[in-house]
């Protein structure tokens, strides 16, 4: 018989980020994790490829959101407003609920080299995903991939803002950020 | 009798692009870099901590004259404006000389994932050190990381220019990219 697991899913990720920051990364293994969440080995499987999919399979949900908010925004849209509309996008995966996920995970690999290097891969794709969304939205290159790394730029200073502050709001944060670079730009 | 060697040291570099580039980096050893540069591994030794640092070696000097461009700028200049002159200084170490080898290595690096994820820590290391190359010209955070992230931006697609393009100037890029990124911020 088959137990039913309520979001099964969810308490793994929740209980492999207590592993991380108690033990560390390197030191937790996926049976400790099932065991926390109260689930198989297996059941850890049919989430995860390995224990550090837990940490990074936002960040293809994120890229998706991203480039769909940038797809989506007005036609007449100037590129950095676009990327705004990305910026958006992202914030609907960022809520209150998900800071002190998003605050472990970050503690979590800022701390381990290995984690931080996929982290920057992941962020290289982003920023390749977003410029490419520009162009096909008619943005020329050289310009395309400038607006998609001025985007990341936002979002990893705002990103860091939001995991080390208070009770911001990511999309507050966002559009903040967005008004910072335009006003640094404006400044001769 | 020591052996007088007129710049063991670019031999070594060109030796080990070369080398990375006909064979990749993982089937070149050290022995075959020395090999073909005319010098002993001990010489080799004496350069490069191992065959990862031939390709490395010059993020530290880049990081610096940065850092030294960037502390140099006008008292009044604004953050951007530092910025600028922190990549004019960048320019100094990317002349018409530099370009084969730069190609060789960004090839090189691409063709890598350990290799990429070095190349990405560096340049985060570089945004850092930009930041607070900002921060004690006065520039408060989230401004100071921003800008340094928004100059790295300039740098990155310019660099991917660079490398990729025929014979445009390293600092004219630079100069352009960093107009293109005002010009897109002043549009709504």
């Amino acid at each position: 018989m088959v137990r039913w697991e309520p979001d099964a899913e969810g308490r793994l990720r929740v209980a492999a980020l207590e592993l991380y920051t108690e033990r560390g990364f390197e030191q937790t293994t996926v049976a400790d994790i099932a065991e926390r969440a109260g689930v198989t080995a297996r059941t850890f499987f049919r989430y995860f490829a390995d224990k550090r999919e837990v940490l990074f399979a936002g960040s293809s949900v994120l890229q998706d959101l991203m480039v769909t908010g940038l797809k989506d925004a007005p036609a007449g849209a100037s590129p950095l407003t676009a990327i705004a509309a990305a910026l958006d996008a992202a914030a609907t995966m960022f809520g209150p609920e998900r800071r002190t996920f998003s605050r472990q995970r970050h503690a979590v690999i800022t701390a381990n080299a290995e984690l931080r290097e996929r982290e920057l891969i992941k962020m290289e794709s982003l920023g390749a995903a977003l410029a490419a969304g520009l162009r096909r939205r008619g943005v020329p290159d050289p310009r395309a991939g400038l607006a998609a790394q001025a985007g990341l730029a936002v979002f990893h200073v705002g990103f860091q803002n939001w995991v080390a502050g208070g009770d911001e709001d990511f999309a507050d944060l966002m559009r903040a950020g967005m008004a910072d670079l335009r006003g640094l730009a404006a400044e001769a």
